[in-house]
């Protein structure tokens, strides 16, 4: 636990997703298969309320997110959101709008790897969540849909035309906000938007076994790359040597840079205490 | 016709395009099949007006740019722009140089999806054109060639060091600005330059079966799409999910985003209103 | 020779890596082969000095980077760095981890195209060091791994989580700097980090005859267009199609471009200046 905790208290019950937690991972599962997962209102804002918390407080190392049931989420709830936001006025809809973007913004500032475990399918904002997170492990059944102008909206939804160029280049990410049509696993993979492809049913097992990886591993060192890939991406070279300049001289003085040194000068694995 | 116009007038004959317009769709054809349609400086300059009229105007809602002949585009004419550019002093240098960057702004820039429909060569400032687009289709007589250090010049011409890199990424886009040599159809597409490959002769027929399409659905949903991909590659992502929100709220008090829901629980297919 | 040299003398003796000159090109080898071309703080002086002396002084036109023996580079030598800097205090940290950057920097801003020759391993900076070049030409036993997170440091090190996600995209980017998971030739070629992939063996004279072919050609269009291409990754489109402007405006005022349209017209190969 961080010692920068204040009076808020830790959330006991997430009503709109499950959590559980074990050595150091979180595993958040979009929880209405009936529904394909479909979000709501109250899935968004626990997202955003769960990764705000996660990163307070600091015990979670690697997170996985994932879908119950046949897919992995099939976004906004049609009735629970394009028919709610129909009656809404121009400030609820501002607010609406921007807690999705909190919610793509949380997943790409939390201080831990954040792994989408995809099977099913992955559309619209779940589409944005498996695109947000840094690792996309999907099963051959994924088909992602970036389906935002299908319903009359901007494909450029909750960061997506934002983070879509950067990740398969501006032509491939066109076509998909364009169109949103559906990719299927072996075009996901080669156009880049995957990081891994698994076998049928074991997107879920490599999702928890990378994490467990990651948890055990120099957390802190991850959690600076990720920072640094974040911010990067926004930043011109100059500053951008700069920063990483200042990140591995305090990373230097951390206890997983020696504690490397002296494994690997006695011949013996090291034992990282991701700090 | 927008109620945004002033005095100026249609132009009754684009002199050094071909240009014909349907059901929302502009056709503009490089016209020149005898000399590969080499660029004049008539060609940029109405390609720079046209641009700029068809987005004041908002009659048309996709636009195809394609080739007579054996070609796209076989770049600047080395007669009449080479050899008329050696005679130029600073000032008329910068105009050109000025000029033919507008077009490329221009393309990024208008309120709807450009389609390039390509065959054969696009070379120099064709192949800038082709890249400037929003979709490239192609068939595999295509050949593009980023070739202005053959003939003494920057590789960057016409926003090409700019726009290369966020779509085939910095190394490939090295390798082809630097060595101007020929990219054919297969690498085109595995490198993430090409929107779709078609079969041969096929380039003008898909690139008019999706324009049609585009012109067809939520115009206004791809005109943001568009805008929205432009803006942020220059664009941090806090801003970039800021801008996200606002276009998303606003979309959501158009007449297609009720009409996709009226559609959907009436489960008839939604008729666009492009608004 | 440029005519801005001051009083500065041309190192006469590079202690720390091998250095040779012909016909405007330079050829720096890393020539440790018992260490594997680990760098040393001598090694990384010296490719800093280099590069800066290089770059003033205006006679190369081309910069091979290659490995002495079984590889290109293992990166920081572990018991020269990593041990020595367990020993620095913060001022001396930083000092280090900016010299590193400035090599990245250098080799990004230097006014010629530098070529990686890899084969065999480039692990750490040895990796940064190939991917912060123009080209990467390598043979089959190439292997990358940017593995500074298993020493327990930032995948984020001397500019590669700016420029790994410009050149791979920001989801191969972001697995290869947290994991360090070793990128084998085929995969490299396959996710964009190859410029050209040979046979075994050839990766050094690949990239020697393609040094030859740049110094023989319009160096200044090629340096113009690296210039471009470093900072327009940096730089918005409208400011990009300005600079692109300026550039080809002053290069159309120059020999190598006259001299295209001479020898186009006279029906003979151009002989370029570099000017």
């Amino acid at each position: 636990m961080s010692p920068f905790t204040g009076s808020t208290e830790a959330t006991e019950r997430w009503r709109h997703l499950r959590v559980t937690r074990q050595d150091g991972v979180a595993t958040v599962t979009l929880d209405r298969p009936d529904k394909l997962n479909a979000l709501t209102f109250g899935a968004y804002a626990d997202l955003r309320d769960l990764l705000a918390e996660l990163s307070r407080e600091r015990s979670v190392r690697a997170l996985v997110l994932g879908g119950e049931g046949r897919g992995f989420c099939s976004g906004g709830d049609v009735d629970e959101i394009i028919g709610a936001t129909l009656a809404m006025d121009t400030a609820q809809l501002l607010d609406f709008n921007r807690m999705t973007g909190q919610v793509v913004r949380a997943l790409r500032e939390c201080p831990f790897p954040v792994i989408a475990a995809v099977h099913g399918v992955a559309a619209g904002a779940g589409a944005v969540l498996a695109l947000a997170a840094d690792f996309r492990i999907a099963d051959p059944t994924a088909r992602f849909a970036f389906l935002f102008t299908r319903v009359g909206l901007s494909g450029g939804d909750m960061g997506a035309a934002y983070l879509l160029p950067r990740v398969v280049g501006l032509g491939h990410a066109t076509r998909l906000l364009m169109l949103g049509e559906p990719v299927r696993a072996p075009e996901a993979e080669r156009i880049g938007l995957l990081s891994e492809l698994t076998e049928e049913g074991k997107a879920h097992v490599r999702a928890a076994e990378l994490a467990a990886h990651l948890a055990a591993g120099p957390a802190l060192a991850y959690a600076q790359t990720k920072a640094l890939l974040t911010s990067e991406l926004d930043m011109p070279l100059a500053a951008s040597v700069e920063l990483d300049a200042s990140t591995q001289a305090l990373l230097m003085t951390g206890q997983d840079y020696a504690e490397f040194h002296a494994a690997f000068t006695g011949k013996r694995p090291p034992e990282w205490k991701g700090r």
